[in-house]
């Protein structure tokens, strides 16, 4: 008997991406709940099994087992990959495909999420005044949304790479819905981004993983561009 | 007849990390140097193959084939792990173990690495004065490499993963090396991190990648401290 529990919070870039994998490969889970907004992730328990405070943890509870912590979203994206080969792919067979699909990932992972909230971390509210820092994040992830656009011009097809679901896929709605909701960009201006997204909008496995579906979404809207700081503290 | 490129300047982290995995699976390759500060990765013939403008970027040229453009470093190293199964492993075996390894990756290449310009980038000097971003970025990294020491503490053996040097080792010794030399971090306060890097810097895979060892490295350690915008402008 192996139990499933990801560690989630409902706002976080990084836990959607988990639970559409989650969805597609059909497996499930428990949720539990990480309000970084309260602190959560910095209690002692937490920070025993992901020393960097961030969400998504997913733990895997086997029988007879020591319980397995991993976190990096797109550290436990590859492990579902490998520990369940027999569900849904997620990643294509050849390795130059499978290049492809990682450097749209790792584009939006290592590229554009790190730099979201930083701006408000440095405080830049407080230097240059309200609105300062997500001012700074929009024209900075403007800039690397235009970037991914020519990426994907060339590889996509209903998809990310071709007509094909694949972890691409996974990061880039998240990242989407970001961009969107919480910077108040025109994605319009993407039409390929704008147009996979609005397709993977439709899908279940993306849809039911959507932050506003999410028990601790707080039901505000006004709350998706509340400035958080991730980071360390 | 394959031909491969590597589209490099020599203070990139990430150029390092690529550097050090070639030399692994001994492949011979080209460098092209990409001046980053005097903007070379911001030429149209540059941008048409990354779009992003960053270093590194793998060219792979073969007789008869459209030349493939590589970017995103760990895109760029889990491609070599899969073209080349029959060279020297850098991923382990099992799932869990290639999740723990994955795990440290992904904590320094998107949890560090991008959070090191971005002080500067925001103009933290001009805000604060002059030093106030590395300071932040020193901070910063501070508090990520005491994360980073809790993980291996529980995980390495000589290496990050035990005894086997895997893309773990490939990621960290270039971090290492920002923190002490660009940042003046006191690295003995992190001592498996210390105890291993210094084990690593002994190593010539990754000695001879060493950014001070390479043909456009300007000889001038003052330079080293130098603020770069990687950013996209």
């Amino acid at each position: 008997m192996t139990q499933i529990t990801l560690c989630t919070f409902w706002r976080s870039s990084c836990a959607w991406r988990v639970r559409t994998a989650l969805h597609f490969k059909g497996l499930q889970y428990c949720t539990n709940i990480v309000n970084i907004w309260a602190g959560d992730n910095k209690t002692e328990e937490y920070l025993a099994r992901n020393p960097f405070g961030q969400v998504p943890t997913l733990v895997i509870d086997e029988e007879g087992k020591e319980p397995l912590a991993l976190f990096q979203s797109m550290a436990i994206l590859e492990y579902l990959e490998e520990a369940f080969p027999e569900r849904m792919k997620l990643l294509p067979e050849n390795p130059v495909d499978r290049a492809r699909v990682r450097l749209i990932c790792e584009s939006i992972i290592s590229g554009m999420h790190p730099y979201q909230s930083v701006a408000a971390n440095i405080g830049l509210d407080d230097l240059k005044g309200p609105g300062s820092a997500d001012e700074w994040s929009r024209n900075f992830l403007l800039k690397r949304f235009a970037a991914l656009e020519a990426v994907l011009k060339e590889s996509s097809g209903q998809f990310c790479l071709g007509d094909s679901i694949s972890l691409a896929d996974v990061c880039l709605l998240p990242q989407y819905y970001s961009g969107e909701s919480r910077f108040k960009i025109d994605m319009t201006q993407f039409p390929v981004i704008h147009r996979i997204c609005n397709k993977l909008l439709a899908i279940p496995e993306f849809s039911s993983g959507h932050p506003e579906k999410q028990p601790d979404f707080p039901g505000d809207k006004k709350d998706i561009s509340k400035t958080t700081i991730y980071a360390v503290k």
